[in-house]
């Protein structure tokens, strides 16, 4: 009878992105592009670490009973400060208790196999440098539009993390000194001027200073009408899914806001052109310093349609010197970049 | 008779600087750090890239000539475009003809030996990172604030040169959205607000704003004397090296103007605190987007006195996360930084 070969169990990585209260956990097979499981949990508001770091390893256990392999290696992305080579969590900017936990070692005692851990925006920048927008890019800024404005590099094929491991932090150069108000304490950061939260906060403003009867359609109409009832001693609608026009006036987002531009709202179209040309401006001075072989844009902003793109791309041309090339693409990875980038991340160690 | 030991000809490195007028030639005992000759020619207005060749080359073998040793290696800097990896001149700004020069090889030809060719500021970074104010620091970004601002990083420990071969053109970020004209053609660049030239301008432009009758001390006040002068009906005094206040009425340079901040003149003062401040704008979003361990100021108008550090370095730290380190020094090997990095870059291929 003929030997049968030995049976080499496969390996698994775990894949864990720690976001502020939403944490995701995903298992893939060594070397395979797709997500045998993956599972997103929400923390509450007022969760410490402690609370997080129960929970993530609650989902994680979870994911791993009954997946047949041998878990090989835990890659983490984590989003707040990381020192990565010493796999520490320096802090988080929106849970508290992170300060300097030894993330890394946790995971490796917890899980027995090796751990390596990285900052969200460089996990996301590697994610679309392995598997997305970014493949065979030898440098690439990867730079996500969301509520705020992040961003990571890969430079000579590499995550660069910077002397502090907060390099890519492209949300806070300046592009318009004395503008918006931004989180950071300063004026005019791009993440002021350009991020979800700065596009709903400017239509707002924008729609205080313009009574409604010059207002078009979309979100700026929607309130012009909620505003004329208000006048008229009539009780305004009330907000409902089934109303968006109603719904607009009370939740007024990037989204909201880069839908109304979309149909030809006047004010909408002005903030989102203005935040596009922010975007473009500082992604410009940013190819200028470093000039990489390509940009990826991800997160949220992203999805407002071809105009903001043209926008961002002109105005990223028109700053940077005409002998950069200028190569700006869409994330294709969507959320799932800083994931996928843990799993790189886990891989490189195998 | 007891062998004599073989006689091994002590190796010696050639470093070329071609500038826009000025070309430098100098050459070291391999692994030493003086120069055994070093000597610089002036091109006349009117050379072309043909003259530059030939000037540097008849410059070089004058050297060469009578120097005990065996020539090994050539590098070269060079003040414009440059293809370092294929060796190829892309082109100079200001001398015609350079475009797609095979300068490398043609060295290589010449000499008989391995040539390695970068750009002025990827040398000058790389010269302050082997040999000044740069060793030690994995990651640095070098500025040269002269007539113009250039920059070059290391990142890794290597010249960084980008997809382009053009990183580091901090002088080209916008740090003043609509303000001074740039080369360029943008307004607001880094070069248009912080450079000498743009500091010469500016003072000129506030001189003619504001009336001699308000002016203090040096530049503006000299001025001032003289349209004093003039509106009497007499004779201005000539221009002389031994009227030092005469003549900085005729020749307003970025050194003038340092000059009279030195000594108090309040218009000067005012446009040397605004370049230093735009300077540390622009190098503090540089910080936010690459974290580098060190930030080395050299060129002329770091000549300017401890008030312009202070200002460069205060608005650099304002403008930078707090997570990040803001380390700003001043170049220590001046204006031979680049011819250093040449050296260098000739002593990696031995």
């Amino acid at each position: 009878m003929a030997k049968k070969p030995p049976i080499t169990p496969r390996s698994l990585i775990l894949s864990l992105d720690y976001g502020g209260t939403k944490h995701t956990a995903g298992i893939v097979v060594k070397a395979k592009r797709n997500w045998l499981k993956r599972e997103s949990v929400y923390s509450p508001a007022g969760a410490d670490a402690k609370y997080d770091q129960a929970t993530m390893l609650n989902l994680a256990r979870k994911l791993l009973s009954g997946v047949e392999g041998r878990l090989a290696a835990v890659g983490v992305s984590f989003g707040g400060a990381v020192n990565a080579a010493k796999g520490v969590v320096l802090l988080s900017h929106h849970i508290p208790g992170w300060e300097n936990t030894h993330l890394r070692d946790l995971l490796q005692k917890e899980f027995g196999v090796p751990a390596a851990i990285e900052n969200d925006a460089h996990c996301g920048a590697f994610g679309e440098f392995k598997f997305g927008a970014g493949q065979n890019c030898a440098s690439l800024l990867y730079v996500t539009v969301s509520t705020g404005i992040g961003g990571g590099w890969i430079l000579d094929g590499k995550i660069f993390p910077g002397a502090d491991g907060t390099a890519g932090q492209i949300g806070h150069i300046v592009v318009r000194p004395g503008g918006a108000e931004c989180m950071c304490g300063k004026r005019g950061c791009l993440e002021a001027e350009a991020s979800g939260t700065a596009i709903a906060k400017k239509m707002r403003e924008l729609m205080r200073a313009n009574p409604p009867e010059n207002c078009g359609a979309g979100v700026s109409s929607a309130v012009g009408a909620r505003q004329a009832a208000a006048r008229a001693g009539r009780a305004s609608p009330a907000p409902t899914m089934r109303r968006p026009e109603a719904r607009a006036t009370i939740q007024i987002t990037g989204e909201s806001v880069a839908a109304a531009a979309l149909k030809g709202d006047p004010l909408a179209m002005e903030v989102m052109d203005d935040a596009a040309a922010m975007l473009g401006a500082g992604i410009g001075g940013a190819i200028n310093l470093i000039n990489p072989e390509r940009v990826i844009l991800g997160g949220g902003v992203t999805k407002s349609g071809e105009r903001w793109w043209r926008i961002v791309r002109e105005t990223a041309r028109a700053n940077a010197l005409p002998e950069m090339r200028v190569d700006i693409q869409p994330a294709s990875l969507g959320d799932d970049a800083p994931l996928w980038g843990a799993v790189a991340l886990a891989e490189k160690m195998l």
